[in-house]
């Protein structure tokens, strides 16, 4: 690591692309640039495998944007250079090219999405300071929520993949169906990918790779968050489809690395404590599919960010505050 | 008082029925374990009488796993032998039981509730620190409403008294009825007992005798701000049914006693501004049925909340800034 | 001015006056009493014009209440000359007034939105002090929602002007029509009146005098920023309709105004800035308009508010912190 450091210290275009990497790693909270390279190895294997390049090509488009405009907006050096600047971005080039269709527009949309992803990320480091509280997705989801609604009102872009509305009451509980070990084993991987809104199983390995090459305490604790999801999911009787498409689990997963390995020190009463956050976070996210239905949008990871501030404000209760890298 | 607060002390499980029944007293902003036997009595007594014993034992089940969930989370003595730690999840298990089916899912609903309840408490006091505002109800409306919503999404957990969903526009607007001297008293009687979700004279008045015990202002605020709720709400033309059910009339119940008692001295002055909040609690509440229509889930007490958290913030300009026992 | 000034220190009739008249200038961040009164003759104007003359007498009565009230709650003195009190009640008489039926109730509703709005002000100015943002519209947009929700549940008051309210998922993309140099001039002023929630075209032109009379600058920025708002909606594929009736360019006139001339030095940086949050807040306005859909109520200028705190709150990184004279 040394070695990559002084070269990027030489190369101003290495160091552009070990700043964008790590804006990738962080969409997991972690700060490494050979995780943001396993992660974008999962991106661009996953998007190919749908048949759609075009979604890698958009993550990448919008974290070299939001990198460029975080330099214009002259932001603090060192959280530049931890990638806080890019994740939140690469979701959006994500989400934007996942749910729309494809077209010149997009790419406008995708560019001006990782711009405007750089100020509502300015703006919630701004916000949450009084509270010592780290920005998570919440830039990320805010931006995409509105310019996902947007669509609905401009005949220039329509949604292909978005939900079709409908009033809460006209749901119907289903009998919830049993689930065996593969399907078990499925909704765990899925839950791990679709941190990066894709299902696909060789991309969570990638992920998990990556995970355990900036730290094995949090892919341990993604691999702990996706089983506890998927099983509290289908003790609670969720429809099976959500379970093992990984629906339910991407912001469990989240949820369970940040309150147990980025911001509390790992302990035993730290793992229950984020096991507490886990199982709600699977509340929470039904929660937030059910209130989304009127408006025809995907929760995204809503429920991780709203729990994850949750369970991280009462932290001089747990005793054991951490200021561990991530630094988000 | 001072008998009862030697035996607590040499007795750990009297001052664990302390710290529980004055939580029970802090639904109401009182801090005062006769109040909240009383306030039991009305909650038991109402369960009964509805047929529905589980209620009372949802709460009891509620506030005791919640000052466990306390203890082990160590939070501050004093608040939580203030009871501040209790009244969120009292409401959250009455709540959830009478919201949803009977069943093995729902009781252990019911204590993950009264857990997560202290959690969001914890969060709420950190969130409002810089405005030196109370918490109110606002823990048990967050967690209660994640988990409502949550149901629509599980099979396992049904809603049995759940408003089914619909759109705004689709309502048609009613001739308002006449209401005559009984209505009105009934309305006034419920609107009280409503605070703890029962629609039951008797309990009204047991609840003011647990009002009355601890604060004299207080049982006559909350008189007052019901029967101006009470007027309001006909004077506008809201439906008989909910006035006469107490519907529209716990919130501006708890504003009344919150604006006029609790955080400010009362005066004449501090009256007309109670009175003021009081009405626009009325307004609020119906605004929030309107918009929760479409999401299938019940206001709560969220108009409360928001209105005095309103209502609170320019405190300075009253010139009465008060800082008495409740702590809320 | 000087002259004005002495005037109004002897009358107190005219110092009253000289209040109002400043509070009516602050809804397009002025503090001028010469711009209020040319703001006070477009709506009298286009009030006139529409055949609805008590829309003008509701915002003046709600300016004069406001006033009254916010001497009653002795509000700071600098702060209540400044017209801080007056602009929000000002919106919500004209709003209250636009959506719903005439009547008496309509007349309690102004005046109590009224006295609300005053309180609503404290508490947005206190809940924002920590971060030195300015509360621009945020309490009258939560009044006026309020009220206009609530209304659902009055048979006394009934909206004659509110959209119907439906499910996002019916929604059809339509196509985008061709739009001429003509309808391109009239949304440009009809951009700017709607800041009034008039669509009117010489109240347009006595808006721009008003801020041309107290800042060049701002009268600039207002027609740039209607003119990107008309050309982004148009280039999206927006309704020709919405366009041209100015509905999506109000809210960007108000962001462009906010953050080129009051709170930033102008310059061509801060330009790009502006430009940024002006094409931003026509995406905001997009989705509001359908989030709000289901609630069948207006988003008024809630975009503005929401994106121009956004772009507001990373201050320091432009390097150019102003603390010019509106105040807000």
């Amino acid at each position: 690591m040394d070695w990559w450091k002084n070269r990027c210290r030489t190369s101003p275009l290495l160091w552009f692309t070990d700043v964008c990497l790590r804006g990738i790693s962080q969409v997991m909270l972690q700060n490494n640039p050979l995780t943001g390279a396993l992660f974008l190895a999962a991106i661009v294997w996953a998007s190919y495998a749908a048949g759609a390049p075009r979604l890698a090509i958009a993550a990448l488009v919008a974290v070299i944007v939001a990198t460029l405009t975080a330099q214009w907006l002259r932001v603090d050096q060192d959280e530049l250079e931890a990638g806080l600047y890019g994740y939140n971005a690469t979701l959006v080039g994500l989400t934007l090219a996942t749910f729309l269709a494809p077209g010149l527009l997009l790419w406008f949309y995708v560019v001006f999405g990782a711009v405007v992803s750089v100020i509502a990320t300015l703006a919630t480091f701004s916000i949450l300071k009084p509270w010592g509280l780290p920005a998570l997705t919440f830039p990320f989801v805010l931006v995409a929520w509105l310019m996902l609604l947007a669509t609905y009102g401009f005949a220039g872009l329509s949604g292909t993949a978005l939900p079709s509305g409908s009033v809460v009451g006209t749901y119907q509980p289903y009998a919830g169906a049993s689930l065996d070990v593969v399907g078990f084993g499925i909704g765990v991987l899925k839950s791990i990918s679709q941190v990066f809104l894709k299902a696909d199983g060789i991309a969570a390995l990638l992920l998990l790779a990556g995970l355990a090459v900036s730290s094995l305490a949090a892919a341990a604790f993604a691999v702990g968050g996706a089983t506890l999801a998927v099983a509290t999911a289908h003790l609670l009787g969720a429809e099976s489809d959500l379970i093992t498409g990984g629906l339910l689990g991407f912001s469990p997963v989240l949820t369970a690395i940040t309150l147990g390995t980025v911001f509390y020190r790992p302990s035993p009463r730290v793992a229950v404590y984020a096991a507490l956050g886990t199982v709600f976070t699977v509340v929470a996210q039904a929660a937030m599919n059910v209130a989304l239905t009127p408006l025809a949008i995907p929760a995204l990871t809503a429920p991780f960010v709203l729990v994850s501030w949750m369970f991280l404000l009462p932290r001089q209760c747990l005793d054991e505050v951490a200021s561990k890298g991530a630094g988000q």
